[in-house]
């Protein structure tokens, strides 16, 4: 099995037929030893943590599926925290898209002069681009499109596949009694139909999730979801 | 004449019978000496840097005015270095409408992953909320909508006035063998009919302009346009 890229919470691995293995790691995004699904450091290390991840992943991606959303899963061995997946292409160097549910995070740091902390948003979309020297700055549809990034009509697709999927992950944590604050997600290309799926994972390291007001850290919110 | 606010390149004093009068200042902004249309703070004071402002202003101003195109200036005292305007709010607590024609500055800075410095762009607009401790964040159609900034058709007013305005100054300076690369433009509410026009002032300060290749700064620019 060949290497392809060591990430910060996942190495990628090339299978022979085309497929890609994601091995889950057990190091999440923070800084100083605290996590935050906002930051592009590995801040620390729990043990379990890639597992947790998997297993949330695996449960989000398997009603997406059932829901006839597109995306890049074809299946996952919890024991071995594999999970095997199509393969994509990225846009440019690789999106970040948000919905957002509530004032929190990077939306609060920019815009704190004109909202509240956890003031109710109406699922609203940002696009952030991948970019670790340069913060991961928001991106707007017609700069996506000056740039090459993304056709208007991509960014459509992109816009409305993201509310679909946010909508599904809200429902499915308020059933269990979580709230939803934000969520971010990526998309690719098939590299083999060429058509736009959900890639990466859906874990507690991709969006902040409440429990009666109180903040739920990923692990916690894992053996909710997925007890 | 009552002084009603203290600005870093202007002073605003309230005249009787509803107009403003607006005190053109020798500083400019910029960061340790050197000049910066996208600084936050004044960066230098120039000699008569406030008069050479003024004249720019007036001159864009009513060529602007000649083609009918809505703002809040009424006349202008060189001498006196002040410009009488029509009294305005702002939107939200002040909103910066940048509009590019080539990629420098904090374009360049967010976005160098996917454009080379000095790239054609197509008049791309984009809006900045002013607030100097959030290093006045970029923000998107949406954000303004759901934050009740702007609704979308005053987005859609101001995006096609500020490409008007734009044009309109661009088209001026290649008269003069000048290249503009990027104009940043303040809009508001005449308070008295409530409808939306061009305010602040139109000045080197306010944009970069190039002539063959070489950055002309705002006084060498005033020079040149109002000669």
């Amino acid at each position: 099995m060949e290497l392809v890229y060591k990430g910060k919470t996942k190495d990628v691995y090339k299978l022979d037929g085309g497929n890609v293995l994601l091995k889950f790691k057990d190091d999440v995004t923070g800084e100083d030893g605290v996590f935050d699904p906002g930051a592009n450091t590995v801040g620390l290390t729990i043990e379990g943590a890639g597992q947790a991840g998997l297993r949330m992943t695996k449960f989000f991606f398997e009603k997406l599926t059932e829901k006839g959303i597109p995306t890049h899963y074809v299946d996952a061995d919890i024991d071995a925290v594999t999970m095997t997946v199509r393969s994509a292409t990225v846009f440019g160097k690789g999106l970040e898209v948000i919905c957002r549910y509530r004032a929190v995070g990077s939306f609060l740091r920019r815009y704190g002069a004109y909202c509240e902390e956890g003031q109710p948003l109406d699922a609203f979309v940002e696009v952030t681009i991948k970019d670790d020297d340069r913060l991961d700055p928001p991106i707007n549809k017609d700069a996506l499109a000056q740039l090459g990034i993304l056709t208007d009509e991509e960014f459509g697709t992109l816009e409305a596949l993201t509310k679909q999927i946010s909508g599904v992950v809200k429902e499915e944590l308020a059933a269990k009694g979580l709230e939803l604050y934000d969520i971010k997600l990526e998309f690719g290309r098939d590299s083999e139909t060429g058509s736009i799926m959900l890639i990466d994972e859906i874990s507690g390291g991709n969006m902040r999730v409440y429990k009666d007001g109180v903040y739920s850290a990923p692990m916690d919110l894992e053996k909710i979801v997925v007890a």
